[in-house]
């Protein structure tokens, strides 16, 4: 990875995991368990791809740090409780993930529905209480909530849900993931627009195309990992995806078709940033990280 | 019950099941069972108490009926969601509400997970498209996500789980109540509220204290139901309680004084109305019905 990249990468790692750990911590204690598997779910590692989109967005216009803080948070609390309930015995039934036990097996299932359940509202709760206009958290609670919902993450789950066992076209597979990943990455994005106060149409626009490339970007090299990487560097079980009996890229287009398909999402991405009167340097090298990554 | 409430209710009943109907109806169409499944948590009856605190209270200062709306479906959908996950069956493992097929009997487990998940980022979709100015939804959203997540509802259910088969004290049987119940009936009282832009701090305290008592007093009538009332007049299997062995108010207070706790409640209540400069007949005959009612 580019050094200047990665620097920021870990800045950005740092300062997401010391603001979600502080939300936590000022959670009046109710309930010990329950919050223990919400920090669980959001405090266990991960790359936080979708904090950093919004913080790298958002400095493309200075966005005030505090705002950038309250709405990295909120689209990781999502993508937590997403993971928490992904992971459920009645659906992917996944006992590890980041290295280590995924949230119902750490804790028991009704904890784990309900850490997930919690995590949403915490998200919603986050933008309420952001130090943003008005009208700028009721953009980001349009963004969130529409992406978080039936017309995007859960929709996508239900597709990807009832797409497993069936052979599906390329354009279903698609139709999944912009769904599924797809529309919390671009809510990233244009929540880091909301923040940086980013509103001319066709720079938004711009933003939307760079984020949808890179989520399927991000998505494709995914499928091409759960085959050519380990369980070890993974951090959760190699080839989980032909064990399901999942269609993927790689199934769909060979493991070269689907390589090349990851480079052509990635110079997408390049080209929408192009049109951006921003310095847009650090959003260019993350496209080229998540098409070239090892995990 | 009253006529004039009767008539009142069958009146709002009518209204938000319209309304939720568009709602629905208004969702593109990509995982058709997703979405009725969404529908069976949504539109399968109910009582509709949340929805009617919100128009009854908002009708104390005329709010508009479109707000109203909103404000109702918004948190029907946080309550049907956690009807639908509470079923589940790593929660309370129910297979009949409402006289009907719980969400995961009628779909699959995994639906009804994500079925309760979509209605919870509806519900926050609805209140960012509400027709209200961005205040009012920022005050809506931060009622509602407060009352919903971990220090509401979520918290409310963890407390009631760990205190299945424990000998829980009245105090912390109230604890348990004011979160999983109490908090989103208050919720819904202070929505209605933002509707009416009812903003005296002192008229808000007085319908926050109507709201608690209410809000106790239906769990208290509830759980002198699940002894004194049947099967088929619930909807539900009656005796539930005992079977899952959880403290309950007769449990603690006997039948009787049971009966005497939602009394007082009533009472308290009325009381909190009494300061309120509008028009408060219709809450004051919904809390007389609460502690009287038999379903």
């Amino acid at each position: 990875m580019n050094s200047s990249l990665a620097s920021t990468i870990a800045d950005y790692q740092s300062q997401i995991n010391t603001h979600l750990d502080s939300v936590l911590a000022n959670q009046v204690v109710n309930d010990p368990k329950l919050l223990a598997a919400m920090r669980h779910g959001l405090l266990l590692g991960g790359k936080r791809v979708r904090p950093l989109l919004v913080y790298l967005v958002g400095q493309l216009n200075n966005a005030p740090k505090d705002i950038l803080n309250a709405a990295a948070a909120a689209v990781e609390c999502i993508h937590a409780y997403s993971l928490i309930h992904d992971d459920l015995p009645a659906m992917d039934d996944d006992e590890l993930r980041r290295g280590q036990p995924t949230c119902h097996i750490a804790y028991d299932e009704a904890t784990a529905i309900l850490a997930g359940d919690a995590l949403q509202s915490l998200a919603f709760s986050l933008i309420a209480e952001a130090p943003a206009s008005d009208a700028q958290k009721v953009a980001m609670l349009k963004i969130l909530s529409q992406a978080a919902g039936y017309n995007g993450m859960c929709g996508g789950q239900a597709l990807d849900i009832a797409a497993t066992n069936q052979q599906v076209s390329l354009e279903q597979l698609e139709r999944v993931h912009q769904h599924k990943t797809g529309a919390i990455i671009k809510a990233a994005v244009m929540l880091g627009a909301v923040c940086g106060k980013i509103e001319q149409a066709n720079e938004q626009q711009a933003l939307a195309r760079y984020a949808d490339a890179l989520g399927l970007a991000f998505q494709v090299r995914d499928d091409i990992l759960d085959i050519i990487s380990d369980t070890d560097t993974l951090g959760k079980p190699q080839g989980s995806d032909q064990a399901l009996n999942k269609s993927t890229y790689p199934s769909l287009l060979g493991l070269e078709g689907a390589v090349e398909k990851a480079e052509n999402l990635g110079k997408e991405a390049l080209q929408a940033l192009e049109s951006l009167p921003y310095n847009s340097e650090l959003l260019a090298l993350l496209a080229d990280y998540v098409v070239h990554r090892n995990n």
